[in-house]
Order: C-alpha cells, then structure tokens, then sequence
C-alpha cells in the first residue's frame, strides 16, 4: 500500500475574494479546496466535468476548516489536496493552504457519491474504482 | 398604455460584500439586480424558477451599470427593477439601487428568451407573452 | 442561569448562488451564517458594523458543517443563530438552515476577539461583555 | 505613439462560478476581468497592492459587458485587458474574454483615482503617471 497522491495547485488571491477585514473572506478557501479537488480528480483520468457526463457527482455533506494565518489580495497561496479516506460509496479529501513554507488553512471535506440526475446516493461508479483506489494510494 | 410596474425590494449588505475598499465590490450589484428581476418576474404569475421548469430561460446577452456612490455593510438598500423594452425575443430591464433617497447605483441588462434544454433563442413563451406585456405597462 | 438567545431570519435563494448541480453551492451557507450573525450581534445593541467602529472584530478560526439536503433557487430558508460557548476571548456560534420545518443545514464557527486596527487577539471588549452574556444566556 | 500593452491571462473555471444553467453565471466575469486588470498594473512596476499601499485606488465608476458565448466548467478561458482611454484622472480599461480562438465576452470598466483614505478622486498619482502612460502606449 502507498501513499495518497497530494496535488498542489497555485492560486492567486482576487480582490473580489477580501473583505473589509483587508483580508481573505472565509468562505473563500472552499472555493480554492474544490479548484484543487478538480484538479486532484483530473488525475484519475477523468476531469470531474466528465465524471458529471458519465452520470454521477460527488454531493460535499461535511466540511470542517481550521483558519490559522489570512491570506491577502496580492499574494499567491498554494493549495495541497488529497484522499484521505476512500470507502465505497464515501470520499474523504484534505486540504492544506500554504503561503511559501507557512501553513495557513487546514481543512477536510466528505462527499457521497450520488446519481447525477436523482441525486441519490450509489456506490464509486465502476469505471472510477481501480483510478480513486490509486489517488488514495490503495494500489499500484 | 400603462406605466411599467416597478418592483422594489430591500437589500441588506452582507460583510461577505465588501471588499478591502470597506466598501461592496462592484459585482454584487448585479447579483443584487438579479434578485429584483426575480421579485418581478414573479409579478407575472410565474416565478423565474417556474419559468425554467416549463421549459425557458432569459439569457442575459448585455449589461451596463454606472456606479454613482458605494453602500456599506451595516446599511440596507433598496433595489427598484422594471421592463425598460419588450421586444418579441428580448427584454431590457432596468435597475436602481438607493440608499434611502439617495441614488448609488443604476444599470440595464438585456436580455434573449432561450429554451432551457438547448439554449437557443426563442420567441416569448406563449403563456407568458400577455403577463409580460403587463409588466412592461403594455395593456391593461 | 437562561438560554441562549436565538435569532432567526429568512434568506431567499439566490440565483448566482446555485451552481450547475441544480442546487445552493455549499459555500454560500457560510455567507447565510454570516447574515445570521450579524443579526444576532445586533440584538447585543452593537451592530456588528459599529463594534468595528469601536475597534474590535471576530475573527473566524474554525468551522463545521453538515449538509444533510439542499436548498433550491426558488425557496426562502430560515436560518437560526445561537452562542454555543463563551469565553473571557473567544464565542462559539451555532447555526441551523431550514426549509420550513426540514432541517437542512447545521454548523458552527469559532471566532476569537481580535483589535481591528492589529488583528492581535484580545479579551471581549469592556462594553461588550455583559451584551454578550446575554446573548448567551449567561445572565439575566 | 505606440499600441497599448496588452496582457492575456489564463483563468480555469471554477465550479462555484456556474449556476444551475449550467454555465458560468454572468457576474463572475467581472471578477476575471478584474483578474487581468491586476495583472495589467503590475507590468507598471507598481503591483496594484503597492498602489493601494501608496495611499491610492482606482475606483469603478461604469462598466459595460457583451456576452456572446458562455463558458463552462472544465474550461479554461484566456482574458485579455489593455488601457483604452487614459485621462489625467480616469481611466478605461477594455477585455475580452476567448476560450481558445472564439471570443466569448467583451467589455470595458472607467475608473477614477482616488485618494484610499477618502475616496475623494485625484490626479494619477505622480510615480504612476509615466508608467501608466506607457502601458496605454502613449510613450516610449
């Protein structure tokens, strides 16, 4: 058994993304998480785009962030994701924020996979088992 | 003919708004037109969303806005929205936001009737053609 | 010793907040707790707009939540705001989104007490201490 | 006199940045437009984080889009930005937005600068007068 494959994306604050703090608003970092999520995906072979096409969607039903330095608009953060849990019907990725060598957000997210036109819940689509078990590091 | 009817609806600031201006970032005045549109569209007897559901969307193909004063977190503001043009296949609304009596923002967006399955242009939708020339103060 | 102060309002879905899975984007239930906030600091008779003015912010260190089922464009959720914990620098948020009485969304956020002008933690203001007592039930 | 600098960014798009469409909701380009406005500054040897550090912003005061096409979740579309009118007090900045060779959105921002600490508008600051100028090709 190996390691979890970690992908690590950079990402460059926008403004749009402070706030009046002068800061980056907190519920931006979930939007960085999914970019790195994607990107993460991408590695299985399939883009999360065509994971939808083939029918099915990873549903987000749990989200914890520890916020422990900001990031602001004029600098570039990198963002660090992998599996931290795979079962057979449930995804567990992590996520680290870093500006150079200083960690600044730290966060986990749980993802149902679910039928893509009902939404309802179904096991790790067949195409995708062999390529999720090596991104988790099950395999290979 | 009538006089276009004019929906109004408050706004309070959300602090997710702002931007490290201490001010509200520029794109949410349109999310904030949207959320007027919708209030009128739903004047017609149909809501936006039962609009989708039948079948058709109101694509937004321009948009301009002039920014005359910003609004701040901790203030709410009035959003005022009305058909400024109906034509056979497009709508022009209009928008102004004010804080009290005072004008801070003002825009239009036009907009192309598309079926919701395909996204191609379309004329009115049959059930909605008299509803929306009340709005646009056309008859009655 | 009472209960908690519990305050509750009404958010309407916003169309740029659903996103192509036909739902709310988890990420704007952040910006509905945030709403939610506000209004229940506002009960300790210091918008949370003026406890910046007086220099002081709550800045988030953590957050949980969990999606138990979506909320459509279309609806008007309420959402429910409540102290969980209090303490000499740091207060500990609740949040509840419903569709009438569906619930769908639980959460909480942990904020310290921070000097706006430093963002150095601090204890809970002077003036905002017995307020804040309140809020949570501790006296009165 | 020269042609105006024109900078061209890359910009993936972001699931957050759909609605239920299915396409990229329309205020987020604002947002991308934005993006490239920065990276357009920072060719004047003055990121726009430093400006706003010098004590200056360049508000927006008018905006204008044309969309022609959408674009999509697992896209990554190319935006270009150039100064289109500089004036001793305002400026013009022009985009557009392209995935691959089809252009997608077109637009323009008019800017004023003002003073941080006021919003009060000014001349251009004095150190960014001539590499402004060259950005907007009228030297060198």
């Amino acid at each position: 058994m190996g390691e979890a494959i970690r992908t690590q994306i950079d990402v460059e604050v926008r403004y749009f993304e402070t706030d009046q703090m002068g800061l980056v608003h907190h519920a931006n970092y979930l939007v960085w998480f999914e970019l790195a999520r994607t990107d993460l995906c991408a590695r299985s072979g399939y883009h999360y785009a065509d994971i939808e096409r083939i029918g099915y969607r990873l549903l987000n039903i749990e989200l914890q962030v520890r916020y422990r330095k900001p990031a602001h608009y004029g600098e570039t953060v990198s963002v660090t994701c992998w599996i931290e849990d795979l079962a057979s019907r449930a995804i567990r990725f992590a996520y680290e924020v870093r500006r150079d060598d200083e960690l600044l957000v730290t966060g986990s997210t749980q993802h149902l996979w679910v039928e893509a036109t009902s939404n309802h819940p179904c096991r790790t689509p067949k195409e995708l088992r062999q390529p999720f078990r090596e991104l988790a590091g099950l395999e290979g």
